[in-house]
């Protein structure tokens, strides 16, 4: 604290990046310290602060209907709140032995360097987007940022009711597969793997890949994606894989995105393998006592398997700008790492899962036991109860629970939560069966299906070797 | 395992009661061990098996239009399975140290005593009935057994779309509300407590009453029920408190319930503050090594309080019932306890509990934070995103978590598992705020509202004594 009327030397935070995690650790800071005893200025190279990327298929499909409403925080918020907020102004260098960062303004082109005292990267992630003749075509999109949200509404309100082909089968393939339905495409889904959802064992995707079947979605498994194929009008018309050509009004690239951090990279600053930051659990960057880094450009410590992960996911990111703000501003705080819980949805089928899939538990050179129930999630005997099927795995002899995932109809999805809180405490799957979950007819069968997979994983341990 | 050929001493398991917990473990030893090895004898006063009463409020609600779908077994399926299940026959004395029972058939009424090497008593718990002047007329019901719920809907077949009185605001009263107001009848619920669902502390229970208002059930904080009126018909017409009369074709008692535990008290069995058999953690009656008891007749250790509690509840049954299956049958389990988790509805009103209310921890001296938060169960800008009520108490100083209590709408109530298990491994609410849950934005916001709870009570415990 300052006392009033004494000089003290203000310090500078600069924040690169104006999204979730970067405007977190910012309006945090803020938070703890006031403007006489922290600058802050954030630098963004987009139109938009703080919006839901998570988002982006809900508007597209329908269910959110203002974009406006996926923006959490404007930029003039921000700076309400005292953040000197630079839009439309990217970062280009990042000097860290100096201190500063080079920013251009890019409505006029003007370049500048900013000192600073501390620096918070928040660069995000980039879509994949694989050097296929014809990927810039008019009418293949990606879904990241709002402006691609804006540009693809733009399309399908040219050929409503058209056929869409949707790149890649992962969460933003299936959740683009729903929002395309709902706008009334016939959608087909091209999947390089052997099932969707790769994010889960084959033997679950294989359920993900019958489910979205019969939403009447066509699914393509093994699928090499070789061109997109454009029409006179220079438009796209299809995508044509190793084996077939599929017609196509649109294209909605669902590939996957990789860790922003080329500025990072530039500046000698540490990356992991999978190409993001690494930090310590302060989630400074290592070796760099005034750099913090968080979100989608950081891996992250898989608390199960103890290796480090790339989870683009926006809780992970605004958790990552809670702690940084926190430790920006004096106080203290810490991000441990994560279980690997991802939740989603198709239609009605809802997809979950945390911890290690079969083949990481391979690489993780463990011995494991996995097993696979169906059961309802309310009693059976109360209107609604569908089956889910859940899969957990766990370490033979010890019973560590390893992992669990779940594909089923409503009030499936959430159930992972338990497992993510018994994966974070090790807990067995012996310890597991005894779990006071809730229980009320509407809410759950006696057994809870969480504890019935449980009680078949004990039974796993106890006759495996 | 006997060896075929040689002759061994067939053991005999006699279980007292046919329900959850008794035929829960006459299934499991069965399952262990073959009708050569263990003959089973189970003995059930009443007409049915293995039913759910936790579903009955939603049977006589019309939610669940059969019967029998509350039945998981029937007697015939039992005996299918080897278990010599003799309804309508009460167990009239237990003689432990003579190691036999003493059952009356309710039919002939010829009674008969049955040694027994293993004894597993389930007698359940017996419905809390005042005795009010006119408790006994007809129209006015328990809800405890399914001859009861038959009863129940003889009487609102009687006077459909008239007025009912609920006597109790627990879980039971609430639930009878719900069915009730579903039945198309006016509905008043008397309480004897400042507010209802006694489980919460009062200032949740205040968000019950409201919601419940608004549904259209008037609810009578404070009210002293003094006696029930009858008609010239003998039925009642009204039940009196100590202000105010109120109409009533129907009257639902929902008290709650206490151990039946009369021949075990009789046998000198050890009984707990709750009138509850006392058992060790292989759910074995202490100090008699061939006698377990589980169910709503017995108490279960608080994990978080450690003091013992009884919690009628069909999840515990189940559980108990398979734990003493499995070591009556030579294998080894343990219940380790509870947290005290229960979960519940009033039509589209969720309601949750798990671990300590205020109450509890300052009778169990502990020093605590209580923080109350609001936030949606999904992301802001999703359809259905309601806002719940989450209340959460930590530990001073070590932020240990104590309980949680969540009033809400969709998806509200099922989120308790999560403190749930977090209170089974004894997690302080800091490292809570950085639990894995599941997010995307049809299932959570960014932040969970447990999470958000989480971080408040971290605040709390900081800047507390």
């Amino acid at each position: 604290m300052s006392i009033s009327g004494e000089s003290t030397a203000r310090e500078r935070l600069v924040v690169v990046g104006g999204d979730a995690a970067g405007m977190s650790a910012a309006s945090r800071a803020r938070r703890l310290k006031g403007p006489d005893e922290l600058e802050i200025i954030a630098f963004e190279r987009g139109h938009f602060s703080s919006y839901s990327a998570c988002g982006i298929p809900y508007w597209v499909g329908g269910d959110v209907t203002d974009r406006d409403a996926l923006i959490a925080r404007s930029p003039e918020e921000h700076r309400e709140r005292g953040i000197d907020l630079r839009m439309r102004t990217e970062v280009t260098d990042l000097d860290v032995r100096g201190g500063r960062v080079r920013a251009r303004d890019l409505g006029t082109g003007a370049e500048s360097w900013t000192p600073y005292d501390k620096l918070v990267i928040a660069t995000g992630a980039r879509p994949v987007r694989p050097p296929l003749p014809g990927i810039d075509a008019p009418g293949v999109h990606g879904v990241q940022t709002l402006d691609d949200g804006l540009a693809l509404l733009d399309t399908l309100g040219r050929t409503p009711g058209g056929r869409a082909v949707v790149i890649g089968a992962g969460y933003i393939g299936v959740e683009m597969a729903e929002a395309l339905i709902n706008r009334g495409y016939g959608v087909t889904v091209l999947n390089r793997g052997p099932e969707p959802m790769s994010t889960l064992d084959p033997d679950m995707g294989r359920l993900v890949h019958v489910a979205m079947e019969g939403l009447g979605i066509t699914m393509v498994n093994g699928a090499e994606v070789t061109k997109i194929l454009t029409g006179g009008d220079g438009r796209v018309r299809a995508v044509a894989t190793q084996d077939e050509e599929y017609a196509a009004d649109v294209v909605v690239l669902g590939i996957g995105v990789r860790p922003e951090t080329s500025l990072a990279e530039a500046a000698g600053l540490p990356l992991g393998e999978h190409g993001g930051l690494l930090t310590d659990l302060a989630m400074r960057v290592r070796g760099h006592d005034n750099v913090w880094a968080g979100g989608d450009c950081v891996e992250v410590l898989d608390l199960v398997s103890g290796r480090e992960r790339h989870i683009p996911l926006g809780t992970h990111a605004n958790k990552h700008g809670q702690v940084i703000g926190s430790n920006v501003g004096g106080d203290y705080a810490t991000f441990p790492g994560v279980v690997g819980t991802a939740v989603s949805k198709v239609c009605d089928l809802e997809i979950a899962r945390t911890g290690l899939r079969e083949k990481d538990a391979h690489r993780a050179g463990l011995r494991f036991e996995s097993v696979t129930v169906e059961a309802t999630g309310r009693a059976g005997y109360y209107p609604g109860a569908d089956p889910m099927t859940v899969k957990m795995l766990a370490e033979r002899r010890t019973g560590r629970l390893l992992g669990v995932q779940i594909v089923g109809r409503e009030d499936a999805a959430k159930r992972v939560d338990i497992a993510a809180v018994a994966l974070t405490a090790c807990m067995t799957v012996e310890r597991m069966t005894a779990l006071d979950l809730g229980y009320a007819p509407p809410f759950s069968p006696v057994w809870d299906p969480i504890l019935v997979a449980a009680r078949k994983a004990v039974s796993a341990v106890r006759s495996g070797g």
